[in-house]
């Protein structure tokens, strides 16, 4: 949902403004660093692996543009300073090009290194997505054999937020390439609303058989025996294998194993924090209250202190953590690039970050 | 909510405009049952109770006025078919007139009559919810010793449609007024935002600490410890102990049981309906996608099919079931104004249904 282009008049990154979905399909080019840095604060691009990508391709749009590559690197990191895989990624594109200049080339072969290491986290994340694809779809065949797969998602792990198509979402496409998916229960993640808008989108786009339901409704699904599986993606997974992802993971993961359905988490190898020991070490994000009190629409023009339409009283208090922590006694699998973790333990996954570290050495 | 006054120019019932709720508070003038039933129709009045009161009224209302009874009696029920409540509520005041008349009374001592039936059922519900709250407190201050409830509600089950204090609600407000009450957590309760709209609004009219958060957000209050009950209303109880009631319920029930924390149903007898089965024999309402595709919001003109804003693509399919299904197994007790059933059998609620019965012969 990102791409380099060099027209003419200088290159440019082009963006799909993730804001004003699904109700407009509208592309940002960013001709230089701070109109990205513009984009990643308006949360026009978000999502940790897209975030990655996008600050690598900025440093090389900076460098091919001969402005300060250490400047624009600085500008790009600090957009959104909790989100790791921004840094992780100018951070990359901006080695490239310093060792490119301790080689004694010119500047302009220093943009096109830089180019070529934003392109390669670029392919990196797509071949991961490509990977997690296959190795959640074998599993998924493996446990429920048969296919005819009914997934129920929650949140947006798809190609907006991904070089590629995806964590959780792109198992699903990927069944649904094959012919074995025959629905995509789509929460729609309150209060943001990413599952309505984003995940819906994406599977409208590809012609997915999808339904839309509240968070609420999920309970209703299982009871009726139409969830085969549960997919989502993993902001963090700790040494133990708890997992933080959008609040509302945890009870799916509850209701998941009352009813004997599995739960299965899609990330990358990234996303395993080894540096954090277990799910009481995660540290949740609380989020403004506006965001429950008041509906974010992005087409209408209105009054509350978030900018959205108030749903509730002048004052009222709201509890609102970004994420939940789903402990790995509740989590079927964790599938990554590298393969599957299950029973999830923190052998099997500190063997799997292990052989990740091998294969990048 | 609802109240009946006698100015000069002729008697009218007076409601608050649930729709215009939290934004507004804006009564409502019925002079006559017509503007009664576009009231009932609009949802300007709603929730089960509430709607016989009003219904009762109505009739009382077409009597006072000089207008054939039996029309309007015919109207009203017929404003919200499914809503058992109203047609009881109707048809009561109806039976009362219309045996005044066959006592040889006139027609003014007969809506006299049709407004005593009227006002007595408003006492009576009143009269429940107060006995409700009682063994409903009763009941917590058993379970949880010690006192200091944190109690988690969902959808609006308070004075706004009652003729009390309600029935989950008025447990809540009792341990309030107590000085028991820690928090009350109120689920936003989407689609409709009942949670946010009214509870909210209740809430806050009357100073309980109460925190509103995303149906989602539950997940972690329980997982953090923050929840000593859950307390809930009934649509519909069969006679198993299976409990219907706005979506969203079954899995409060099902976290609730994880746990280890008591859930809690308040409801009136006549909610318990003996000739449905079990839980599979509850046909649960269909409602319209567009309730999940688009938000409403009041204050705001828009566009979509529903007359909200559209929050998902266009063409986007949803699962939008009203309700669902409890089993009696998640269920701690079920409070009546009998007293409460606990554990929840089958023979336990016939025997509360049967003292209701003898208590009402």
């Amino acid at each position: 949902m990102l791409r380099w282009e060099e027209p003419p008049e200088g290159p440019v990154l082009v963006l799909l403004d993730q804001t004003r979905l699904p109700s407009e399909e509208v592309e940002l080019v960013c001709t230089d660093a701070p109109a990205l840095v513009e984009a990643i604060r308006s949360l026009a691009v978000r999502g940790a692996p897209v975030l990655g990508i996008a600050g690598a391709y900025g440093v090389a749009l900076a460098a091919a543009r001969g402005f300060d590559v250490d400047e624009a690197a600085q500008a790009l990191a600090g957009a959104r300073p909790t989100a790791v895989n921004l840094s992780v990624g100018v951070r990359r594109a901006r080695d490239a090009y310093h060792a490119a200049v301790a080689r004694g080339e010119d500047a302009g072969q220093a943009a096109v290194a830089a180019l070529a290491a934003a392109r390669q986290l670029h392919r990196e994340d797509a071949e991961a997505s490509a990977r997690m694809a296959e190795h959640g779809l074998a599993l998924l065949d493996e446990l429920l054999p048969g296919g005819g797969h009914r997934i129920l998602t929650h949140c947006n792990t798809g190609a907006l937020v991904s070089g590629g198509d995806g964590t959780a979402f792109a198992v699903a496409l990927a069944a649904h390439h094959q012919g074995r998916l025959r629905r995509l229960w789509v929460d729609e993640t309150r209060p943001l609303l990413q599952g309505a808008r984003l995940t819906a989108y994406e599977a409208a786009r590809n012609g997915m058989a999808y339904t839309l339901l509240t968070d609420n409704a999920a309970g209703s699904l299982f009871a009726a025996g139409e969830v085969d599986a549960v997919l989502i993606g993993a902001d963090r997974i700790a040494a133990d294998g708890s997992v933080a992802n959008k609040v509302g993971s945890y009870p799916l993961a509850v209701l998941a194993r009352y009813h004997h359905v599995p739960f299965i988490v899609v990330a990358p190898v990234t996303t395993v924090d080894l540096d954090t020991v277990d799910g009481a070490s995660i540290e949740v994000e609380q989020r403004p209250g506006y965001e429950v009190t008041e509906v974010l629409a992005p087409q209408v023009q209105v009054s509350g202190a978030g900018g959205g339409i108030p749903v509730a009283p002048l004052g009222t208090q709201a509890y609102n953590p970004a994420f939940d922590v789903t402990p790995p006694e509740l989590v079927t699998a964790i599938v990554t690039e590298e393969g599957a973790v299950s029973p999830v333990t923190a052998e099997g996954l500190a063997e799997l970050c292990g052989k990740a570290g091998r294969a990048r050495g």
